[in-house]
């Protein structure tokens, strides 16, 4: 039997991508559209307030292509916080405009394949604590994209011994700790929650450090032998102080 | 030609996965919406009295994400039974303002890699019949997928000699049985019956356990090499008296 | 260039699955939905008259899961004549709250892997005759998929010598034979009419023998190396005197 | 680099699939109904009266099982012809009542892999002008299909050296060869085109020869190891002068 | 670590592919669509102004076959600016006709395979500045896929050392020098963007190169071993002036 990495697990999270019906939008007289979108600016706020304690966090992002309009990133303690937000959300008057085109359900994750030996709780851990329950940052552009780990014939992650694991891992990471700064990486895991294994959200300021962050990983064994990509999303932060503008017609 | 492994075989089994259609819903007059979640519980129970003369076995879960709202799951003695229950749901008030978004149907069934010779009947073993006619536990989440086992150049289970699949499974199995009291796990057959070869049903009262479990049997042999996965379904106990809640605009 | 194994082939095949489109189906007044089964008998009694003759045969059957509601297996001496019957069904007032959800084109055969030598026309054989031209039971429950014989790497169906494929023919039909009595099975060839190369239906009056058959077979090298399989559909009879029960709401 | 096969390049060629929207159609007064069918109609005497001019042929089929109804082949000199006609065809009336389900963009193709040395152009000689610019015969059935040739591991036909691709490509015509008079094979390339390399149209009086011809075929080396297939579609023969009744209610 | 390939960057580019809905289109008086297709016009005018100014570039074409009726190619600086003329253009009247079937996002790409050392700025270099900020030229035709390069056993280009896929590149991009004049080739990147890592368009007066060009590099290393295609889209020059009749009934 092989050993499995030890994960550390945060908050849940919930990815919601939804098109917008724009052609249904445009028969609504201007005042009910008004009332919706202020409905769903308090939803927002009533989120924010929750947050405001520490017990999750969100962001709204506008999705270029026709694969969504509207993706919607929400992380809480618990599977049952999500499920009731996405009920509030379905049973509002703007999610009559919408139409649901993507989802992911996962879990914060940090792998323990670079952890040292410590006697230390990793959940008292302040650094671990930020990383596990973050606050989404507000920066301009997302990537989301969902993967796996391959299991094909000689490219079989899950049979590669731990230590192999585990150097193939840490080279890995020296790609995406280079872009410190620059790219603001969330992983998310999701076996027994989702079709893939994990969901990576990357936030950024320059839009193009996804494409060369993702590219040069692209040439790490780690990717080029063993990762599967699932469809890539890529958008621009929609801030709430936008939202009338963004719907208006 | 290779020895097939024997199974035990019980109740039938049908997952239904549906989505609600909010947008028409919310058009539906207050009365007219109590009527129907009033039919809906009459359905309900009448299962529940069918299954207290220990003839089958229902669950009810809100599914997180938009692969689907709702997940029925149901056991009966025939397949008959299952097809009069969905038809019944079919033609309920509440199912028109459902859309199907997955179904999978299959019977529950106990492999007998593991079993150990004996004259006895199995069918006859209480515990035996405790695990091919379970009552479905009211656990807070579900986790449902399903499974095939590989058949791809080096990597083909059914060409393994049936001493080698039997040590595998035992491998596979002690994994399984480390989870014993946190994750209440039902597989049925679906050979025959549906796309996959067999379902994966789990309960825990912890929704983590459900990825520590399906990802630590990832690194074991039996899926490391010889599964193949399907979508994964995730979700939280709605029980019968939370429907109105649940229904409310 | 390897030899390809001759078939005999009988009726040409239509497998027609739809689902019901309940949510309209209420909306119909009863008179108006009385017409409409009083209609589709009608087209089953023709059916049968036409069938009287030995002019082909016809089954309808109850679908589980949401693959599909009803599937309707039709057989004819050619193809213009399935077409005939296809318009007709379309044209009816039934098929207006039907959705058609899958359909395979194929022709009854046998294949010669296992045929005798001989001077006579099999086509006058009389037990040949019963298999092209078979009368289809009125058994309680069906199982249909479709399925490829692989062509990958060193599992290449199509390259093994003739010789090969006859040894390893004659093994799998052991165990379908295994099952006579218990299970009929009708083999449509439909390379050059439909996605998949061969359609199976399997008619039985216990539902489980279709999984046993079809487990046991996986086992054995002609599945295990070289089957490919598409969806599986179970499903049980449906009597042309149920069908107003069926419909009735 | 290896060298690639040259090849004569012909007519263009839509193959337009559709389904009819039987529902609609019924809620439409006979009187519009007719009125429909002969633009229609107007619209095939005008491609008749293009195609007299030898500008180009025409097909019309009405395929088995849901994946079609109508199946439209169009051959003409330029794109742009191809182009302006699908236009007319989708602003016609009778447009409005079928469901486009699948199109293949192509364009009429001799491969040169069995060319004799010349010094004579090609498309001066008249065998080769009457392949390229061919008149659709009026046969009874028609099978469509796409494919790809394989470029997979060690089946990858790109790689083959081009002496061995000819001597493969010999074997394959020979085949196709032994069906003249039986089947008409029409091969249009697609590479650049539309999503598969080529596609593969044959009309026969006899659908069986389908089915042998595209078996026998199977087993040969240039399809059982380099052939990649999409979806097969079968029809019959639709007269013009048989489209009133076909869509009579 | 395998080294990355270095790329050069330029404008953001959304390819949208949409159908049009006749059918409703038929619905609307004249003056009305007369109106739609005005504001339709102005919008094209308005990207026109902008792209005068040298910040970016349009096209549009009518595409071949049922995946679409249009394809609108946009080119801009940012990633900003193509989502805001998607949202102007999904809330124009005419948007309200079309259905969306495909989109794609990715930004200009020159990849240092074949660069010279050199101490140059390369953005300063005016003839890679005409190549990644390209005014699209009114050709003809235009052809649009996207690809991958390939990861599978053996064929592996991301395992493949940095000199072996310069070799390879050079071979591949000669083919495509030949075809100068006749085809111009604009290659963006969809890394970490789109669910494919290229997306190719080209552009020519005669719609054939684009069936020769790319069959013949499919013989070639790079595409014969390494490459993966997704869709492929052809289709004819719209002009703006030509918009009306296009839309006329």
């Amino acid at each position: 039997m092989n050993e499995a990495a030890k994960t550390l697990d945060g908050w849940y999270v919930l990815h919601d991508f939804r098109k917008i019906d724009w052609s249904s939008w445009k028969a609504v007289p201007q005042n009910e559209r008004d009332g919706m979108i202020e409905e769903f600016t308090a939803l927002l706020n009533q989120w924010n307030d929750t947050e405001t304690n520490g017990k999750g966090s969100h962001a709204l992002y506008s999705i270029v292509g026709q694969k969504a309009d509207l993706m919607i990133m929400l992380l809480r303690p618990t599977m049952e916080e999500l499920n009731e937000i996405e009920l509030a959300l379905d049973k509002s008057g703007l999610a009559d405009y919408t139409l649901p085109t993507y989802s992911y359900v996962s879990v914060v994750e940090l792998s323990n394949y670079l952890a040292k030996e410590s006697d230390e709780d990793p959940y008292e851990n302040p650094y671990v604590r930020s990383r596990l329950y973050p606050e989404l940052p507000k920066w301009k552009h997302v990537c989301f994209y969902p993967m796996d780990k391959r299991r094909e014939g000689n490219d079989n992650w899950y049979m590669l011994p731990m230590e192999e694991r585990k150097d193939l891992m840490r080279s890995h990471g020296m790609i995406g700790r280079s872009y410190a700064g620059k790219v603001k990486q969330i992983i998310s895991g999701s076996v027994g929650f989702d079709d893939w294994e994990w969901g990576v959200t990357l936030f950024s300021d320059d839009v193009l450090q996804f494409k060369k962050l993702v590219y040069e990983m692209r040439f790490d064994e780690v990717s080029a032998r063993y990762g599967e990509f699932g469809s890539f999303y890529v958008g621009n932060l929609l801030e709430k102080e936008a939202l009338s503008k963004y719907f208006q017609l």
